[in-house]
């Protein structure tokens, strides 16, 4: 369950409606009652679709939601049926909307992205980073979710990882075996987590046996070097590539045997089309 | 000049380091001091620096902003530096990368897309659309601005624009002179934009000289004949294009003449490639 | 539909009752369990009950609303019944008062302002400006439209209006043909709208044929000979009336065939009565 | 001194210019250095020009402030000068000149009332009543201390204030004796303050001497006798006056000797004039 | 009834719970229905159960409260019985058990310093400071209330107090006599309450016959004294004990008969142990 | 670093301060030049001291902030100098105060309760649990960090721990094995720890090898078995202890040899005192 502020819903739906529908003003039509209905206009792993309807029940409307989030629905299937006064079916219309494209766009690509994944390699998991789009951060998490990605972190308190960034303000910064000792002594409810920009930083972060070693923009071939050097060297070190990976090149990386794959992509995702139909009742 | 709030400045800051960046703490390195230098690894329409000004300053930052918003820059370019803690340059970081890499891609997406039309129409405004992603909204309409674009409508007070979604609510659906009357009565300072879904349609809404006719979804052919009737029929009316328009059709679009391309393209562009440098003074 | 979020509600009690009412608390009678009744003393026009009536079912009493927003109601008519325990009742009574007087007396001047200008001038259009009381914004703009004006602008991305304030930035501030065309040019889906401050300048602004001119503090012979003018030379061009109109001139100003007359006065109308009698049960 | 929240001081800033300028935008005059002066159009006491002056410092303008809050200053006087760019000068315009037409408004009104209460009856107070127009509270409680004027009661909480409709939820509402002594010994550190409505509920109240009696929609005269029987029987207790009381009958109820008068007049006083001057530079 | 923002309740959620329980998710059990069910440990004053019930509800869940706030309960009671998915439950688990703990413990303190002050005063009254922990001000209030303790003062605003750090501003610091009838004057509908540090002090401020008399951090044999010497010479001055005071000295500053005693012991209380315990359905 | 939001920073102030301070008000003293000065009674641990003095410079005052969080100061130390108008004093006086106050208790606490810890056992860990008082979040673990502790988890999102509330909604709440392999398996780059309630638990978790195992109120004894167990059967299994640690007995938890005391014994310590001296100027 992914809980959403009051005061969230309501940005959203203020961004949108704040001082109503003046068309719907302007013709005089605001108290017609009618009927809202949602469907997609093609198959999508569903997202955003309970947090459109608790929108819509904000807005006064009788909501029927039919789908759960988290699930692969065809084209066509009715989502949401939403029944109240023309002004209120305006007022949630294209905000709902809006969330269930863009929400459904990110889940559908992170499912087909890990269905391409797991074809070669079962047991890949998928994570994505705190790089969601300014704004969008539960959404953007719930969709991941959804869409049956885990989430790398939740932010810069929720794990060790140490970056190169991190090391230089050391004295030393290439020594790998102080700062994984370093760390795995003052976080003992965390693993630590540790990123490499070369091979030759990684062979040395290895020797200090991190929980995870995290590879950004390594080769395939590299990585499947690291991921055998790990398991002769240091069993239990998970390896994580990072890096411009993307549902079109993840079969190529999950191949290496890889433990984990970090990416941003889905959160760019094209999103899906939700078909709204209106009529008067 | 788009102005942010310290509630949203706030909210991006503590998505991502609510209770600080453990990684430092765990280093010890916290108090020391440093900088931070920002560039991209591509040629970009800068949007989105100038707030990354002010969330750094926040963060207690000395920060040099080197560009404004709303220009190109090469890549390389040094864009923002900032000097401070160590802790206090990894409170900033990945915030203001983020916001600066997707706002940078919002901009320079329209920037290309107006470049691609006005090599062929230009005077062609392009407009986007109030389907920002949610939560986005003041970024992607400054990114949308700084890239050179207009904004379509803030919301939907701002202006008029007749759907089919308000027809089925009148008695006569159909009966465009009518809408459009009553709309030009009741709205004297505003233009009345009607959207048509067919060539029937907008033929039928085109009699009624509407300010703006929005064509959704129509081919460039039934555009440009649109134009001409317009020209011919309806002098002052202009004509506008909305519906899976891009970056990569819209110069087939722009050649038929037609005033206003509408939009929502831009904000799922690929974000541009920040590179931010933290070195130990 | 105007749409409150639950933050605007929740000030609105937190401004009052923080902390619960003391007298009932040291009354000792908060949980008796009682019924409020909503009336007004004089004919009103009503706006914020349908807010008022969310207000109460937030303080958890159980709420009948006999009326819709934008009627016009005798003296003694009730509004509102709400029943629930008495600290319940005092929590929600002086915050709905309130904003049932003050909303009503806005929206029964501007229903009064309307009838007069009306009996003139059937054809005109009173817009109330954005300058309403710091704070009141979305209960101040529906009060205007339950009294049946019309929105000016929400606020300063709505709509092009060119003040002196504005001009006095370019090379030729008296340049109107110079500037109109260029906002024309730059805003397609906007009417561009000019205030003149003087006859010289409203004559050459007239010139250049703006979608609206505004006549800032002219009498009403000389807006009748502008509005004749425009007639002549820029049909298609409306004439808006604005700077110190209200209830007690109106007619003199509707009277001179201006379309639109554009006010502040309203927000500053005496509140009606509403008569809230609560009794034990 | 008078705290005023960010997200106040923001709120205030998004309702007006979220988006920004679109005028200023479209004629591409956004970055053009600038100043703006204010100054009233007649004698005013000042009250909202510290406020103001916070918001143009929010909007970026270099603000010197010449005058305080609480002042009496002459029509032409210089209030406030800031410096910047034109946008920034658009962006904090209206909302800082309505914030300081309104305020001032409220201040001068006040300062005018108590001069003709004081004419009279110089230790007279006049407090102004919690039912400020909804979502003015701080802004208005401001104006009416820059007036010279005191608060009522800023909630429900602050004081003890017994009405009616407190009094109806006890099995013997009339009896005054037994609610003044509860509410006496329930509340130590407060003034027990008891409305009455009638001469009867007046006299009866005052036998229980409560600290303050206030009198509703009383006549002078009527006022007078309860003065005089006040000072016999139940020296200490104050005699306050409500309802109805303004500006223009407030020498009236001045001459009656009571204590305190409350109102809510000030709220809905004419907004002062202020003039905003912008000028290249 | 002490009124909580949504905006309050959500922020204590989402401290908790922002991207949902890892561990439900992990596990897989978040659709599985289930029931909680609440308790206390040992016998408690109830403080903090109806704002569980109403954080619970926003969960998603189905709710029975059973007991009200203020009232004692014995251990095991059940308290609320709640119904829904394992996800919801998990949600609402350990912020309304923590709010439960945190305020039953100051309601218990403080019902208990109560018992023991009015076994040898049975007319005292506990007061609690303004100072309660930092953000916890209404559920901090609301257990005082429900122990059967009075608000001290909400803030700054809501009562007279005098300082030495006000007394340090004036030309004669210790000058009582005009302190005090300043204050009287100045603010009619208060009391005027005045803190001493000593006892020259406290007689000196006894002279002028404030409302109340505040004695910080006197020896009860002191304050014996201070309170014959009100009753001699100043009756009506009620005299109130501060600093240091709690429940297992209140009986020494009861017997004084001071009328008054100020405390911050209750928020500082232990928590009481809330069982939660789970079961699926 | 830890960061605190512009709108927590104002609710701490507006809960103190909203309508100002009434006393300095009345007193008149208002624009009096004055200084403050901080200092601790006792010798302390400091926490709170930068967000005091950001809070100082919210109220307009000039502030020197003279040591840092995390320090041990000694008793009449100076902390911070502010220099400012009375009001302005008045305004920052408490607050801050109130809050240097409560992180100091919590944060000296914390540094007694581990050296006590520590000196038996030099490698311990004390983390405190999520649950904080409700509304101290940031400020809680702020003080925690600074007084040398760690923060246990920031919320169900963080970590995975494991509880019987878990466990029921499985088909074999018993099977450990089942659920450490599917919480690995889920959660790559977290830490599974495991919460048992009893011995039996405890053995059988450590068959499955979580990454931590959590003993919720075990007695010393049965912790230093577990212990040993896990250093034979379990290497790499950190033992944590839960439920009732505090200062004085934690040595003897330390003792056992365990790596990781969660405790939330800090978050209710008793606040130091803190001096606030004014002086006028």
């Amino acid at each position: 369950m992914f809980y959403y502020s009051d005061s969230q819903l309501d940005q959203w739906l203020m961004d949108d409606i704040a001082l109503g529908d003046l068309t719907t003003r302007c013709m005089g039509i605001g108290s017609k009652p009618g009927r809202m209905a949602y469907s997609y206009r093609q198959t999508t792993r569903t997202s955003g679709v309970e947090v459109a309807a608790r929108l819509l029940r904000k807005c006064g409307l009788n909501v029927e939601q039919l789908v759960e989030d988290g699930q692969d629905v065809e084209a066509g299937t009715t989502l949401i049926l939403a029944d109240g006064r023309a002004d209120q079916l305006h007022s949630g219309w294209k905000v709902t909307q809006n969330i269930m494209e863009w929400s459904g766009g990110v889940a559908t690509y992170m499912a087909r992205m890990l269905e391409a994944a797991r074809a070669v390699n079962p047991a890949l998991h998928i994570a994505c980073t705190r790089k969601s789009i300014p704004g969008t951060k539960t959404l953007a998490n719930a969709a991941v979710v959804h869409g049956g990605g885990i989430i790398h972190r939740g932010g810069t308190a929720e794990t060790i990882l140490l970056f190169a960034n991190h090391r230089c303000f050391t004295d030393s910064p290439a020594d790998f075996a102080a700062h994984i000792a370093k760390l795995k002594s003052a976080a003992p409810e965390k693993k630590v987590i540790v990123e490499a920009d070369t091979m030759d930083e990684a062979k040395e972060a290895l020797k200090a046996r991190p929980d995870v070693l995290q590879l950004d923009k390594f080769t395939p071939a590299d990585i499947e070097a690291m991921v055998k050097m790990a398991a002769d060297s240091a069993p239990g070190c998970l390896i994580s590539m990072a890096g411009g990976l993307n549902k079109d090149n993840i079969a190529d990386y999950a191949r290496t045997g890889a433990h984990l794959a970090v990416t941003s992509a889905p959160y760019y995702a094209k999103p899906v089309d939700v078909k709204v139909r209106m009529e008067k009742r």
